[in-house]
């Protein structure tokens, strides 16, 4: 399989193997990535990073990644800045970019923008979340913590929690960890549930998803527990929200009748979703899942530079 | 010729010979701005990047330039941030900079911020434009991409069209294409037309330029057709904006009566000056325009550090 | 002494005798520093800069000083964008940037930000200065510019002048003086003296302060003449502000009783407290202080990253 100047889009534009093919390099990467080997694999390559959204975390470790590996970073994240403030459309905008570096990383606010830079760049460009369309490096960051933690995706009981309904995160990940065998649980409040078109989807792709609202009930066959921020504002009524989030926020209380080796993820940041009390416990994953997120990164641009490492 | 440690205020303080030269570099340069070959030359080195208004374009160039050959760059760009805000002068500003980097790349708002700069510093300062002063980086990489794309300046009958009165690029591109032997043309409407100290200053450097606000009379006899923005801004009257903006809008159309090698240049951002169906003809320069600056760049970089490439 | 993995929280927490060997690290930096020299004793380490409030001078001189070293930078200071609005808690956000970095520059407005910071963290953190808590790497640079340029810190006469009262810079420095053994006097209107807290401490830590408000009486026996910002909201009179800003505003007139290698100090940036003319003289050393930032940055980089250069 060749990834050199190949986009990344969408989850869905990989197939199983290709996935595969990117886990297995991201666990190449683990030791560049903690800083225990140095790797100049990318030296003389320019990473142009341009958010027209703030996301410091989904930034930063792309930033630590090219690093890690040698490359330098261009940064066009201060949005105001841009001169899509006087006007100039993203085409031209995607045209600067590549004129001046070698792979561009676009974070922007609109569903299909990532799609559009990348039918404009002869560069590659991978695409760190464009609205309610993709985020393709959080989903396999997500599954490469999962298959580093428990070994194995094929089989799990992968219980999404929380915001189904607005949360991108959740809908990609269904999709990819079906795609990988995982067997899904959607736990949401009734009026936040994993829209239609997404459980249509996975059930296509050969999936038989649970749907409940009720984590209480089988939080004891649980695998992977993903949990995903419900936000305020989706609530008309105070009292609904404190309800909801009371409910499914995740302490030591509730992880009693845990599997021991059931594993906390969370793509942060955190409100109250989850009690500090879980930080010590070894159920808690989300600061190594977060971490993750810098071999996964350097296996991308490994892959679509098309350097070896 | 020597460059080291020469400050790069205004194109007029090049004589045409130091221009060719600086021509010459930015043509050996361009392999690496490319990413086609690898340079240290500038390992060791730290580039300090002092915007006092942002422009996302020149930072970015000079970022890359400066990463492609191996320095490292220090951005004082966030201007809401620096110490200004708290009353310091220009010049103490500047020694800051000084003390934590080898060249400095300044960006103001004011005219003759430059030249205060670099008087006040020891390393040499790079003007990145300074209001209504000169802006010396985009000049040279104006006059880079003529001579890569046409084979040669001189003789060329280079036409400035739109703004020419409040367009800065405009001035110092007439003096210099007219040093190097260029033909010119100004189109512009009236109240816009090329200011009268300009005009003297190119008949005094041997130069004749025709004046005309006719674009269809005169398209078929031009080589390069530069075009800059008119900004509504300029009119009181919506309904003559309006009439200009189209009469000097840049599209196929217009094309159809001109030479076949002919180039059309823009220093971007665009809005309506140029139709998105020019960007494929072959007359379509300005996005290779955008990148020279890489090139130009890295040139003045090496030659004011003193490094051989 | 080993200073591998250390936080560099307060100044407090070294002994003379660490100080000492920061100084002396610091001296080695020097020809690094200026560029003389180059090294690559922190490649493939990442800085990971935390700014939570402006410090342009702080944020670059760490910059600058990674740099120097081959080590990369990551930029956390756009504070408006980190995930802190979005109400993650400081020690989430330290995990997050200790996923992505080696060392942790946390620069954060509110005093025991810094403690709290390196509690959460593994990897060592510097404190960049925590509201009206320390900022012990401007400390460090004000000792290391006295021993540089006076030869030696022990039994100097050093008069702290201006603010002492709000001014943070005044108190760690006036505490760390002592424990290397030079002499403080204290200059300062008497509302803006030195909090008795500070004046107890160096009493206890053997010192016996001069407390005047009178700097032409004592002019002439001074080593080191350090100046600090009185800031006008400070008074509730403006022509009480005028009086005092003039009587203790260092220009000519007042070196004139100075004695011929006393040194002038301040921590930049500076408004009206020294004049320009006073740059020109043989006593100014304030931009050679702020340059002095970069080798003791370095020194303490290295130092706590346990690396030999």
């Amino acid at each position: 399989m060749n990834f050199k100047d190949m986009d990344v889009v969408s989850i869905r534009d990989f197939s199983r193997e290709q996935i595969e093919e990117i886990l297995e390099r991201s666990r190449q990467m683990l030791p560049y990535a903690r800083g225990e080997k140095i790797s100049k694999a990318l030296e003389g390559k320019i990473l142009g990073n341009l958010f027209f959204e703030p996301s410091t975390r989904t930034r930063l470790s792309f930033e630590s990644a090219a690093n890690r590996l040698g490359a330098r970073v261009i940064d066009v994240s201060q949005t105001s800045e841009t001169s899509m403030v006087k006007g100039e459309t993203l085409a031209d905008t995607i045209r600067m970019v590549e004129a001046y570096s070698d792979v561009i990383v676009l974070r922007h606010p609109h569903e299909g923008a990532a799609r559009l830079a990348a039918r404009f760049s002869n560069k590659p460009v991978i695409n760190a979340g464009d609205g309610a369309g993709s985020h393709p490096t959080q989903t396999l960051l997500d599954l490469f913590t999962i298959e580093e933690e428990l070994g194995n995706i094929e089989g799990m009981n992968v219980t999404l929690l929380g915001d189904l309904k607005y949360g991108r995160t959740a809908h990609s990940l269904a999709e990819a960890l079906t795609v990988l065998g995982a067997k899904l649980t959607f736990v949401a409040p009734e009026t936040l549930q994993m829209p239609k078109e997404t459980v249509d989807r996975v059930k296509q792709l050969g999936g038989s998803p649970l749907i409940t609202s009720d984590i209480e009930g089988i939080i004891s066959s649980v695998d992977v527990l993903y949990v995903t921020r419900i936000q305020r504002e989706r609530f008309p009524d105070p009292a609904e929200y404190q309800k909801v989030a009371g409910t499914y926020r995740v302490d030591r209380e509730m992880l009693r009748e845990a599997k021991k080796d059931m594993i906390v993820m969370h793509p942060l940041p955190r409100i109250d979703e989850i009690a500090p009390e879980v930080d010590s416990t070894p159920h808690a994953k989300y600061f190594k899942q977060a971490f993750n997120g810098i071999p996964v990164r350097m296996a991308l641009l490994t892959l679509v530079l098309g350097v070896e490492v």
